[in-house]
This record gives C-alpha cells, sequence and structure tokens, in this order.
C-alpha cells in the first residue's frame, strides 16, 4: 500500500479524535459552569448551561456519522475498531454529561434563593463532589488525548470519594427535612444535584475505562464495588 | 459472490439480532419483577432483581465483542453498519434500564416498611408510571424484532404520560414531606423510583429512535420537547 493512502487514512482517524476533542472540551465548560452556577448562585450562568445543550447533542451525532463514514470506507482492524467503538460511547457518556450538568444548572436556580441559604455544610458537601466529579472528567479526557492508559486506570479511584461524600450529604439532608418543615423542596433538589454529580463522577470512570480499553485491548477488573448505599439508608428522624 | 458466503454473512449479522433478543428478554424481566416487587411490597423478589445485574453487564459486553468481530470480518455497507452500531447503543440503553430496575427493587425494599404504607396514592401513581414504562420498553423491544419502523415512532407518544405523572408524584410527595415529619427518607426513596422510572421511559424511547434510524436511515425528528418540569418546581408548603 503507497503510503499517500496510509497518511490519509491515518488522518482520517485522527479527525475523530478532534471532534472528541472539540465535544470534549464543550462539555468540561458546561460542567465547570454548572458547578460555578450552584456554588455561586448564578441564576444567569445556570441559564446559559441549558441554551447550549442542543450543541452537544449534534455533536455526539457527528461523530457517530463520522465513525460510520470510517467504517463504510474499508475493513478495520482491530485495533481500530476499538478505538471508533471507543469514540461512539465516550461521545455518548460525555452527552450525559452534558444533560447532567444541564439539570444541576436547572436545579441551582430554584436552590439559589431557598430557605436553605443558611445550610453552608450541606452546600459544601455538593460543591466537594461536584470539584472531584469535575476533575475526574477533566483527567479522563487528559488520558486520552495523552493516550495514557495508566492516567485512565487512575481516574476511577476518586470514583470512592464522590460516593462517600454522597452518602453523607444524603443522610444529612433526610435528617434536615425530617426536622425542619418547609424544607422538602430544596432538601430534594440538593439531594438531585448531589445525586447528578455522582452520576457524572460514573459516566468519567466510565469513559476512562473506555479509553483503557481502547488503548490496550484489555478491560479493567469488572465490578468496581459501589459504595452508594443512599438506595438502603433510612433518615435519622 | 457465490451465494453461500452471502448467506453465511447474514447468518453472522443474525446471531447480532439473537443477542440482542436474549438480552432484552432479560432485561424485560428484570424491570417486570422490580414494579412487582415495588407494586407488592415483597422484598424476597426485590433482591433476585439485584442478584441477576451482572448477567446484563455480560451480555453487554458479549455484544459489543461480536460487533467488532463482524466489523473486522469484512467491510460493510450502510446498512449493516447501522444496523451493528444501533446494536451496541440498544445494548447500551438496555444495560442502562437493567440498572434502574435494580436500584427500583433496593428502594422498594426499604419502602415495604415504611411509614408511608397509608399513601396509596403516591404509591399507585409510581406503579403506573411502572406499567407505562415497562409497557414502552417492551414495544421497543416488539418494533426492534418485527422490524416495524412506525411501531418505533409510536412508542415515544407514550413518554409524555410519564412525564405527567412524575411531575405530580413530585409535587404531591414534597408536599407530604413538608406536611408531615418523619416522612422524608421513604418520601425521597418514592421521588428516587419514580424518577428512576421516568429514566426507564426515556431509554425505552432512545431504543425506539434507534430502531427507527437503524430500519430506514432517518432521525426522528430531533428535540421532542421534555415535560419533565420538576427540576423548577417548588411545592406547595
Amino acid at each position: 500500500m503507497p503510503f499517500g493512502i496510509l497518511k490519509q487514512h491515518a488522518d482520517r482517524l485522527d479527525k475523530l479524535e478532534v471532534a472528541l476533542a472539540t465535544m470534549g472540551g464543550m462539555v468540561e465548560q458546561q460542567l465547570t459552569d454548572a458547578l460555578t452556577a450552584f456554588e455561586q448562585r448564578d441564576a444567569g450562568l445556570a441559564k446559559t448551561v441549558g441554551a447550549r445543550d442542543a450543541e452537544t447533542d449534534r455533536q455526539e451525532r457527528q461523530i457517530e456519522e463520522l465513525v460510520a463514514e470510517l467504517f463504510h470506507e474499508r475493513r478495520r482492524n482491530p485495533g481500530e475498531i476499538r478505538r471508533m467503538m471507543a469514540a461512539v460511547r465516550i461521545a455518548s457518556e460525555m452527552e450525559r454529561i452534558g444533560d447532567l450538568s444541564k439539570n444541576i444548572a436547572r436545579r441551582s436556580i430554584i436552590i439559589a434563593d431557598s430557605d436553605l441559604q443558611g445550610e453552608h455544610s450541606k452546600h459544601a458537601g455538593v460543591v466537594r463532589m461536584g470539584r472531584i466529579a469535575l476533575r475526574q472528567f477533566s483527567e479522563a479526557l487528559d488520558a486520552l488525548f495523552r493516550r495514557n492508559a495508566d492516567a485512565a486506570r487512575a481516574v476511577r479511584n476518586a470514583d470512592d470519594q464522590v460516593d462517600d461524600i454522597y452518602n453523607s450529604v444524603f443522610r444529612e439532608l433526610l435528617t434536615l427535612m425530617n426536622r425542619m418543615p418547609g424544607t422538602a423542596s430544596t432538601g430534594t433538589h440538593l439531594i438531585f444535584v448531589a445525586k447528578n454529580f455522582e452520576r457524572i463522577g460514573d459516566h468519567a470512570t466510565n469513559i476512562a475505562e473506555r479509553v483503557h480499553y481502547a488503548l490496550t485491548g484489555e478491560q479493567l477488573p469488572a465490578e468496581r464495588v459501589k459504595t452508594d448505599v443512599t438506595s438502603t439508608l433510612i433518615a435519622a428522624e
């Protein structure tokens, strides 16, 4: 095969990485803005997050179409197939992170002028979760673009931290809601924001696992033990 | 190309549909059991749902591996590429439905012996959501296996119903939690169960959209207007 053709194919697969980088950068900004809007009770910023969601959907679709074109172009070798399938799945995980960011931003608007303004400890816990989830996502993107399997493997270690904070925030908020009538609305929205950050951490972990597999052809050990135990928790009353 | 080879390839792609059917049937059972466990407060049944989750994960992985093999086998035409990429995405949506069913089953165990036993109206609303979500999923599977694009298109119409019930259940539960101290835990778990059924409806809709695209090559009109407005709701207090 003449070198030119090989080169041309390489460039085509590189387009996929460029498209992922573009989408990744945009979703990272969505998540950063959602976190800032939540932390600083900035309703204006929260609104801009929602407005950008359609663009993320469009980017996901473009990545799928590009992958379909690349598959049609010629028969692919196993390494290429792994990269291309990983791209589709990573785009889908990023779309979900964008969607969850939009949801966090929306809920921030209600929480911003709520009856729990004084309850800084709960709020701070959720912000802490958000920061870890954002860092996980940034590190997963970084592992993807530096093609670093070790870095990818490291991302999911942070997931336990997010889960621990989530469990304690959940417990505290239930207790508060039971003790202070009138706090159910804000308390529930705060729990949902916390849950959304926890899910973003999961999606970042999924991205890292996909990156690891695409680079090495090896799945990371299957079941990380999940420590979100809130589905079996009852509040102190 | 001799007929035998064409036939052999057709059989290989059929294996993909068999794998999807197997996984679909299993996830449908998971969802059915989770709904029954919730409705009949059957903790024993709830536990069996969680135990089957690892099998669903394994099936998803197998489908991805089969698709990778099929891509490697030879260069594919656009129709085949659509079917193969749809299979990967549908398996992923089904895995999420299995996961959400597990979560519903877990929460059912807590709700089963709770302080809100008497609150049948809220409970009934959530069961109604669950039934619609299950029907959506069954219809999406049916559209997939009968290769019926019209049936696929019809699935997402039910989504508005699920969203409407969710919004009213959410509102009622917040009001209840504000009025009756001590109900925060069960109320929150019920909201999560309702939210999970709502998300299952979304995943069923996504499957239907993928089926439609795989069959016709045409995307359904992009933005169905979402009517989950709970992220902007404040309870009557």
